[in-house]
């Protein structure tokens, strides 16, 4: 049976709205945030189309806690504290069941990242998901993708190429054990924003970004904000064991820099920097243009939304 | 041609992002704004879906100022100080011609308002349009629809009605003469938020809101979240010429009290309060709960989009 607007948020999210920095949550024209003194707003906004960004018959969980993970991410490769989050949710009907398992994804993410949910609008028509991401910065520092220098190392925490070869499994191109099956299809439908380690990197890195369209796309953009090349190693990637030694090392690499939707960061450190524990070294920056990994790869292959 | 997201972004919205609390713009992972000592962050989302929100020939250029104003209204009612704004925008295709005109609307509604467009995404699916906004409050005050006591007198800015009468006309139920139609489509099309009466309510008015469901229903809001009843005298509605003479009264009223889209303020103000020009007193706020007009007309009958 349809709700009304105001039901369904209530309803459904009215519990997720609490946090440190909320003033006011949802349930007036706008949600009231504090920022600390001496801080500064970080603020990012995603979107997920359902068959374009996730499939058809993704479990409601899941485009839930994958979509505010998408968004926090963005957060993560600025340094940022989380301050909260809004959500603009459009539906093609009100279902309560879809509507309840969707909420438990959100709530999910909400309490792994302390990102409360302050503000919303629920709309009809083609179930389209945006998130817009709300944190705080100290005045004086970020995490920009413009700082990467001559010399710094480039590093990328996790593993790569994890959620493409998970949509290769969906799209029924490949079909590794299914444990491996299991870990992969979590890894693209439960990703997650590498909240503490942006916040670690802030004052160390010299540049970072998330890995959303693909290593070489997206070191393309440090590349081009630092008027720097980024060298690329491709036998240093790291790979998941469900990526090694059940496909060919071609594929795994080729996923691994060209495939979207990890949602880990790539950054550079300063030579003498340790990085952080669970990140690794991937190649150097080197004066010139662009990135380059030895391979006849168009530096630009990540994901293209036209 | 299909262009990249990243080239549309640039090409038709980065001159857009420049502001005085605009420490970073379009073009990293995260926008960076700057809040001034002493005030707090006010936020809001608003979609709009083509066929639900706007007809599907409605010009580019309005959809992408309407949009915005929209939005910018939520600010308005919370009596909130524009800092910016990100955009989510889901396209069927990147048509560059559209794009232009669209972004033509977005640069009106930025001039206007002061809200440079800091942030964005852009993902391909059916047309749907996010506008999420972000203004400073002081630290002590904002408007809040909780705050109404009886005795206040409830006023309302503008005229009412005239974007529910528009739709009639876009319906082709209703042609009234050709300067009111220009008039009525003006109004549906681009609607004004009160970004600077909101200011001058802030410390003035017990109660605020903005008129985007109809008067019955968002004075029903400030009723339910200040615990008194607000009385509607339907024969001190503000009409605009479009709507007198040219239909019944009783539809000009029910557009009135029924009608969203208007975008105009409703607010409370203590007796001995002067209103701001340009607003009509068109009730008082009484003990009890609800919206009474005295009509037998449903209090939530404004715009359910479910």
């Amino acid at each position: 049976m349809p709700v009304s607007e105001f039901t369904l948020i209530y309803r459904f999210f009215s519990a997720l709205g609490r946090g440190e920095a909320v003033d006011l949550s949802v349930g007036d024209d706008c949600a009231i945030l504090r920022l600390d003194a001496g801080e500064r707003l970080a603020t990012s906004v995603d979107t997920m189309v359902e068959g374009v960004h996730f499939p058809a018959d993704t479990f409601p969980e899941d485009i839930g806690y994958r979509a505010v993970s998408a968004a926090a991410s963005d957060l993560a490769a600025m340094g940022a504290r989380p301050l909260g989050m809004t959500l603009a949710l459009t539906l093609p009907a009100a279902d309560e069941l879809w509507l309840h398992a969707f909420s438990q994804g959100i709530a999910a993410a909400v309490a792994e990242y302390q990102l409360p949910l302050v503000g919303g609008d629920t709309t009809r028509g083609p179930l389209t998901i945006t998130v817009q991401v709300l944190g705080a910065l100290p005045m004086d520092r970020a995490l920009l993708r413009g700082g990467a220098q001559a010399g710094d190392g480039v590093y990328v925490s996790g593993s790569l190429g994890d959620a493409a070869a998970a949509l290769a499994v969906l799209d029924g191109e490949w079909l590794p054990p299914p444990d491996q099956v299991e870990y992969l299809l979590d890894r693209f439908n439960r990703p997650h924003a590498r909240i503490a380690l942006g916040r670690e990197l802030l004052g160390l890195a010299s540049a970072a970004i998330d890995i959303s369209d693909g290593l070489l796309a997206d070191a393309g953009h440090i590349a081009a904000a630092s008027g720097a090349r980024l060298r690329i190693e491709p036998a240093l990637l790291p790979l998941s064991p469900a990526l090694r030694g059940h496909t060919s090392p071609e594929q795994a690499r080729q996923w691994a820099l060209t495939g979207g939707d990890d949602y880990e960061l790539c950054f550079c450190l300063p030579p003498g920097v340790e990085p952080p524990a669970g990140c690794t070294l991937v190649g150097r920056v080197e004066p010139g243009s662009g990135v380059d990994c030895g391979l006849d790869m168009p530096a630009a292959a990540g994901y293209q939304h036209f």
